[in-house]
């Protein structure tokens, strides 16, 4: 950690301007190289200075210089950020310089993982940067946000205080083992570990939402054939996304695609109808779905109105609520082609129990109660607001913790002997250790810093 | 020009950081509101401020922002750039904030153009910087440099003052018009206009290089079917590009593709192999070689070894001479297959009076030889040193500044009356204006900045 690494940190490609950085005890001096005609060493820190950088008395570039002093720098260390004209030869020539005048080119995500090693951030404020940088809808943003400020982290802090506590607790009284006192009253940390348990369970089930907001929440389009699901999903899409005949069983891949609702993001599935087939193509097309529907958080089931009577869709309803776990999933029934009747027929009342939305995907009547169904999902799962879990490696040492603290309970309510609690408490902290930082080895760093950016 | 601009300036896309400006009168009062947390207006010009930017309570990203004043911008206006995460999510959200608080999103080039109009860059220098951004070399980058220094500048205003002091005694004969009096010293000006001539001729003439430098110097490979061609356009480019087969015509289409050698770029064409050819398409293929022979500034003439006699290339090389004006172009004339030879026979010394080079293409023998040929013809264009011409509108200006001095001169010699000789002076010095920018219109600003990207 001692050297001084360097980084395109813009985006590739060529632009207006481009930003460089380097970092480490020797970027200040790697940096006042490059400037022969600047007096570097009296730039004072934070001050954007214009300066010219000079290679064997050529120009190659007027730019703007800023240093950062440690520690008050992204990286904790002493950094150089260089603006300059954004073509691909200038920011070669400047990286060359700066690797030449002993900088090395920065690893994916070196960066924060030195702000990280510096202190000036824990382990999920770290990984909370790359996902900042990923996001693509408002909602995505906001997880990333709100674990970047330490929303997560707090929680997750405040769980370990707990069991420290209560590992503490229990170390005391394995120095008193001869004496056989309980400085731990069994019943408040019994009580304590339900507490955890439950904290880290919230947080395991965010998961499910916090990863399908990343993902887009999945929104599968199902129904028999040529009840106009491809139309519905080029409305929706308000593009010519899937292609769309009056031939029964035009779709057979899954067409999938995002579309942003007030800020959250859906991946909308259009799928293959649902029909017994002899063509295998349409087969296999027709198993998708089932895959598809199996995944989705939110199920269109289409019909067509023209069509279809109550009673049958009472009866398709029925098998689907048999069939798939609904209490898990979201059902909307749209009944579609209202613009191929003169108007609702009589017997259509009947259908309000049902809670249908009839629409026209082809005339785009009604649209907007389809989507008022997605926007109550965001707020009946409250998506905007609750400190969701977003990462895979989170929810993985979740559930480890989660086991540690089952086993923890198991050994309370069988008596083991106060010294195997204790250890299992251990395996515990050390899991949350892992979570949030203050346990690490290289390969975790490795494996959270890797997927980042290079640059950051 | 009263208006606020903004605009992302970094390349597109996702990054560790991305850039945004603002610039224009109300770019710090715009900017203050995106920073309600913070003290904006007591942040110092050129400091590099770390603050949050808010959107109603929503914090939507931790920056860096910093204050240029005018006129110490480079616009010359009040300006802001705001460093935030390089998401997507968050670039379009905070260009968003900026417009919906009263910034109109930039044209391109409209920064460089504020530059410009606010007497910070002459026209040529801003053109410049749109040449340094697309500069893929080190020759075309050195060139955008010294535009932007202001080489070209000073050649054009040297010639203008020259010619506004011609002018000027011109135009003071015509108050004296009654009384025939000769200010202006015709052989003096005679003597000056040929100066002037020479000059624009100059620049004129480095035109050819200056534009060859920026899209590659063509090079020509042409030859036999089938005497190596491609495999020696692959040997220079270190890369399989071409389709390399024992078939003569293998290569149809030209194949072309650029290397930097020594900082310069060239740009070889790969050519069907020259011979009578029944097969429709080989014959277009050889179409395109004579066409692909006409542009290029270097021929690189290939002959089989094995196959050729010092004879028949002479004759060749008569016949190029007659068809191709090849005072204006370096011929080279390369012997490959040199590996199937034993040894060069005893005629091949013979050869010796035609300075060819021996090589093999395919064992990559003597291609050092190829590119020590190429770095002649730098050399011998002193490419690395002359102030040259790369901008086609500053060509063509100059074309119309060399007739423009044409008419004077002819005016002279024929003894044109005074009136006459200075509406010819006035109307070159307006063509010196459009040059350098004295004289613009908002079409032929639109013209050179509608060229810019965005963010510049």
């Amino acid at each position: 950690m001692k050297d001084t690494i360097c980084a395109i940190s813009t985006p590739a490609g060529i632009g207006a301007i481009s930003v460089l950085r380097a970092s480490g005890e020797q970027a200040f001096a790697i940096a006042a190289e490059l400037f022969p005609k600047t007096d570097f060493p009296r730039i004072p820190p934070q001050h954007a200075q214009f300066a010219q950088i000079i290679d064997h008395d050529q120009v190659i570039d007027q730019v703007v210089v800023t240093k950062f002093a440690a520690p008050r720098s992204y990286t904790g260390e002493d950094m150089v950020e260089i603006s300059c004209h954004g073509s691909i030869f200038i920011q070669r020539k400047i990286m060359e310089m700066l690797v030449e005048r002993g900088c090395r080119m920065a690893q994916p995500g070196e960066f924060t993982q030195r702000a990280f090693l510096n202190g000036k951030l824990d382990l999920p404020q770290a990984e909370a940067v790359a996902d900042l940088i990923d996001s693509q809808s408002e909602s995505t943003h906001k997880l990333a946000i709100s674990q970047l400020k330490g929303s997560f982290s707090k929680k997750i802090h405040l769980l370990r205080e707990q069991l420290v506590q209560l590992s503490s607790l229990l170390e005391l009284e394995l120095d008193f083992s001869e004496e056989e006192v309980e400085f731990a009253n069994r019943e408040e940390l019994s009580r304590l570990l339900a507490e955890l348990r439950d904290e880290v369970e919230q947080l395991i089930h965010s998961f499910k939402i916090g990863n399908v907001l990343k993902t887009g929440i999945p929104v599968a389009i199902v129904g028999q054939p040529n009840v106009g699901k491809s139309t519905l999903l080029n409305a929706i899409l308000q593009q010519d996304r899937a292609i769309v005949s009056p031939i029964p069983g035009t779709t057979r891949d899954t067409v999938e695609d995002t579309f942003n609702i007030d800020g959250t993001l859906f991946r909308f599935i259009d799928t293959a109808g649902i029909r017994q087939s002899d063509d295998t193509l349409e087969s296999i097309g027709i198993e998708r779905t089932y895959q598809a529907i199996n995944q989705a958080a939110i199920i269109l089931y289409m019909v067509d109105v023209t069509l279809s009577k109550p009673e049958d869709i009472r009866a398709e309803i029925a098998r689907l609520n048999e069939e798939l776990n609904l209490s898990e999933k979201q059902l909307v029934v749209i009944a579609n082609k209202i613009d191929e009747l003169e108007a609702l027929p009589e017997h259509y009342h009947n259908w309000h129990d049902l809670d249908i939305l009839f629409i026209s995907a082809k005339r785009k009547v009604n649209l907007g109660e389809v989507e008022d169904r997605l926007r109550l999902f965001i707020q009946q799962h409250k998506v905007q607001d609750a400190t969701l879990l977003t990462n895979e490696r989170h929810y993985s040492m979740l559930l480890d913790i989660q086991s540690a603290i089952g086993r923890i309970q198991q050994g309370l309510s069988s008596q083991i002997p106060t010294d195997l609690l204790a250890e299992d408490v251990r395996v515990a902290l050390h899991d949350i250790g892992c979570l949030t930082g203050t346990v690490t080895t290289d390969e975790l760093l490795d494996n959270i810093f890797g997927k980042f950016c290079i640059g950051k």
